[in-house]
């Protein structure tokens, strides 16, 4: 199915110039999605989010992608549904498309039983993106080689996740997911002014429960009574452990857990 | 032409999977070489690099890359020749190409003419990514938006390239190039040890002349005699403004670029 240069591709088909430059430079924005009953969860949340990291990144984003992410959804009762646009060759135009696959095993798990966590710096401060847009804080592109390589240090070190501190001790985000902290019965998350994703899960999260959005100190990670990664696919996944200090699968994270479950079937 | 995987294309057939991390994640390592006479220059140590940026990266470089490089370049007096090996697709493997295209013509005129120059901040502390090996300082990435995002804010502010100044005030390098610096008669050039990039062409270059390899300053640059830029295909570039500040096409760096330019064909 063709959608004016937009189409889904099967997983295993070449569909990038050696010259794009999504391919040699990183240049290429993308979602990822939950598919839930033949449908493709929080859609306009991520379109949203897709249309504004393409402008970050000077990407003339097609029109379109809102069919094809539900055209690749359907018949499909739970999946992965990845919406990419890549800056294309110069003087070729872009190239978008949509990948499904299968949800892994391991983020089922990790769904139910939690992952460990242990906290890595990003170097940056919490306020240097916001003053240098070239930095490009909040914006989803392919260039996530630093994402991977720190979930390969927190590997390195027995744990499942990182969650990336500042230079100057305030909580950012994950690799992958937005961080939520509960503290003296509150939940927060950190201000997108810290430069991170803006979370579309949390949005979703947000609709069910009140969550403060206001920095959180590296100091009130470390002491919360839960800490919780929200992410699309995986959804609410609770952090265990935390830099070895056990947490455990408390019962607000559990709770959100199952909401926002419940909302992908809406 | 197949060497066990690895295989020249033409620039405009697709040669990555959907699902390859390379286009995912930015998860592929690639090198830029000039061709000259036919044969791709200082390739040796263009894949000493690529060996090591494969290794931060984990992705299991392919043999014959050395081969491919050659083979690609046959018979070309004047050209670009990339060699990129993704990390691949789930369970498939790293795929590794080379691509070969055309100089072009702003290059060129760079080289000849110069070019003008902003300082940006990377945000990062000069020993930040020694530190933390995660940020991947030194390592040759297709995760590059923040470099091409950096070239925009350059050219946003009329300049035709930046160069990158940590959080602390020390220089760095440029989003595709190796800074020096002609200070007092000497030219000096910022350390690995700043997470930046161990530049081929000035390895090169320290053949010719000594470059002495120490912290340079904000300060030293922006009072600096002559700045130039190094990088494969461009060669020796002078800064002939920076941050507003004419510096011309200086006696130094016109001298380099003519004695790298010779190098290219020994």
């Amino acid at each position: 199915m063709l959608l004016e240069g937009l189409r889904p591709v099967a997983a295993s088909e070449p569909v990038l110039r050696a010259d794009d430059l999504g391919v040699l430079r990183g240049e290429a924005v993308f979602e990822t999605l939950r598919i839930a009953g033949g449908r493709p969860a929080h859609l306009a949340a991520h379109l949203q989010r897709l249309v504004l990291s393409a402008a970050r990144l000077d990407i003339a984003l097609p029109a379109g992608f809102a069919e094809l992410a539900v055209a690749a959804s359907e018949g499909l009762d739970d999946g992965v549904l990845r919406l990419v646009c890549s800056k294309g060759a110069p003087g070729a135009g872009p190239v978008g498309f949509a990948v499904v696959t299968e949800v892994p095993a391991e983020t089922r798990q990790a769904r139910e039983h939690g992952v460990s966590a242990v906290t890595l710096t990003l170097g940056l401060s919490a306020a240097q993106r916001a003053e240098a847009p070239w930095l490009l804080g909040g914006v989803k592109s392919t260039s996530y080689a630093v994402n991977m390589a720190s979930l390969r240090a927190a590997a390195a070190a027995g744990a499942q996740d990182a969650i990336w501190l500042s230079s100057d001790g305030w909580v950012l985000e994950a690799p992958t997911a937005t961080v939520v902290v509960s503290v003296a019965g509150e939940l927060v998350s950190p201000p997108a002014s810290v430069g991170i994703l803006a979370g579309t899960t949390l949005a979703v999260v947000q609709e069910l429960v009140p969550v403060a959005v206001r920095p959180v100190s590296a100091a009130e990670l470390a002491g919360a009574d839960e800490v919780l990664l929200l992410s699309s696919v995986r959804g609410v996944a609770a952090v265990v452990e935390l830099d070895g200090r056990p947490l455990g699968l408390g019962p607000v994270g559990k709770d959100l857990r199952d909401r926002f479950e419940a909302t992908l079937l809406r």
